[in-house]
């Protein structure tokens, strides 16, 4: 399946060529399809900061190659280029300060940055320190993909219907994507009839991004409001709901786009499973559990417009970006280091453990 | 309350004054306050079909004002009015197939017509009985806000958080509202802090009306995404859902907005209470259960929009407008007759027997 999903691969949104960082400006899907060039950190930052780029782990592989095109400049201007070079750090970290894979991201660049002892060319090492966490996404999300097909198949080996929400998909990642990769992943092997894309209030990443991503692989999709979710997973043989997650906490409770927890309902009601795909790095141990997530609010602007024209001031508005999906609604949490069904506490140390072992 | 609701009414939407009909044309609000003047039952079929007015029973006393411009009309041509009348049933009736208020409206015209046997001010007749009509619905809508403002009182007595969906006020009604009645009726009680309003996908009846005419009466209100109503339950102190009915059928299961049905398994899953007010109007004994219900598709018009510009035609769309909530998740149904907690066949059908006593 490894070799299909690369064949088939046909939306890029993050590419690293001749030494300037190339990304798709998401803002514009999915109407108009514009490449971002960025040849200085600031550049990428304002990309981040601005949304064009989104998803964590593309936000965190971005900000890799920002480290990389900030150390050009800062080795050409000579002096203490690594002392100077914690300015970009933070200009980066501070583009997308609640992002856990752009902490992840700047310190690990950071920490090979400070292994270089007067390496004869910092800059190729940095550079392949930042292809490795972009190759690293991509492997990890192939792996994932076929975690989570295996297990589709497991429990029914005829073609489904599955429902997602928000964009997890190439768009977000270094490629393929999380949940998105697992039911490209499941297409490729015949495994999937039709996937229902929630449309994702209130910014739409569903009707704008991940519509137009399974549209541009001809896997069959069909957009539809959140609220109607329970009512397809009633009436339309919906098997499995799969979604990504912004951060897991140590017992298993998922923080992730608003709606979520919804969906989790839902499925329970339902008895639909659940799957969450998400890379370790989305696992914080610091947090014991979901009431630990900071739930950030945006402005209310997407709710608050009507047709281009803005609500009275009078009507409150309420509009959390994330919600918590509590770890006894999951049905299993598929990462690169492998599964974890039915999760709590103690799967979820065994699993991060692993690590040790290499 | 009776009279303090009364004394309180601020919003309406459907006026007959001097021999013409004046509606509110909810397609412009919440941004202007329009009213449409009808004189002739042409206006009236296309206020109905256009979505000027809207809201089942809304439509019905509407359609019911439009049978008395219609036999002024065909009166003042002579000849066989009552015969020429069909053809303005017909416009009507056609301006809103699925909606049971506007059938129900035009036969309780038809009936009336048909017992004047040479009445000497056949007009008149036909004008008091649309008046009755339309009297009748918003003297309903006082009662259930008592009934529903009781139950309120009586599971909780301080002021609570109420989360409701789509839009079932004054804007849907002859007067206060179904759903909205009693969250008015709660709310002069002391017993609202605070009213959480589903946006309503995918025509945000929720934040263009629901939220105006909650404004406008100085209640608290939030908006919120469909897809946050299970983490405000979770998270915000609420301690009922109140919806309206497009329909109930004879064993209590409810159509309605497509949404409620998320709703209610997210509300069962916190414990949360589900009221559904309707008129008894809404009760069709005809259906024996939700799978009767025709669930009529939208065109997809509102979710293929995205900024004004529309997605791809690779893109399908499901877009049911109404979705089925089984009795078994639902508390209590108020109606103007009484209520019926933990609806069944049984219970629904002595409540419908009441109307033999009278």
């Amino acid at each position: 399946m490894r070799d299909r999903l690369l064949a088939a691969e046909k939306v890029k949104a993050i590419e690293w060529r001749d030494g300037a960082l190339y990304l798709l400006d998401q803002r514009d899907l999915p109407f108009e399809e514009n490449w971002i060039a960025c040849t200085h950190v600031a550049a990428v930052a304002e990309a981040i900061r601005s949304g064009a780029v989104r998803g964590a782990p593309a936000i965190g592989i971005s900000a890799a190659y920002g480290i990389v095109l900030a150390a050009r400049d800062r080795e050409a201007e000579g002096g203490d280029w690594h002392g100077a070079l914690e300015a970009d750090f933070a200009l980066l970290g501070d583009a997308g300060p609640a992002v856990v894979d752009l902490a992840w991201a700047l310190e690990r660049m950071r920490d090979r940055l400070g292994r270089l002892k007067g390496h004869a060319e910092p800059l190729a090492v940095l550079e392949a320190e930042a292809l490795a966490i972009h190759e690293s996404d991509r492997e990890a999300n192939l792996t994932m993909a076929q975690l989570g097909v295996d297990l589709i198949r497991k429990h029914q080996g005829n073609a489904q219907a599955i429902l997602t929400h928000c964009n997890t998909g190439a768009l977000a990642t270094g490629g393929f994507g999380t949940a998105l990769g697992v039911i490209r992943g499941a297409y490729i092997e015949g495994m999937v009839e039709r996937v229902y894309a929630d449309e994702t209030r209130p910014w739409l990443q569903g009707s704008r991004l991940t519509a137009w991503e399974l549209a541009k692989e001809g896997i069959p999709v069909t957009l539809n409001a959140d609220s109607a979710a329970a009512h397809i997973m009633k009436t339309k043989g919906v098997t499995w709901v799969v979604v990504g997650a912004e951060r897991i906490a140590a017992n298993g409770d998922v923080a992730n786009k608003i709606g979520t927890y919804q969906l989790a309902v839902c499925a329970m009601h339902h008895g639909v499973r659940f799957m969450v795909v998400a890379p370790s790095s989305a696992i914080d141990l610091s947090l014991a559990n979901g009431d630990d997530f900071p739930i950030e609010e945006q402005g209310g602007e997407a709710l608050l417009d009507v047709g281009g024209k803005r609500l009275d001031a009078a009507v409150d508005v309420f509009d959390p970006g994330f919600d918590v999906t509590p770890a006894d609604l999951i049905d299993v949490i598929v990462t690169e280091k492998g599964i974890i069904e039915r999760p709590d506490t103690a799967k979820i140390a065994q699993l991060m453990c692993r690590k040790r072992l290499h």
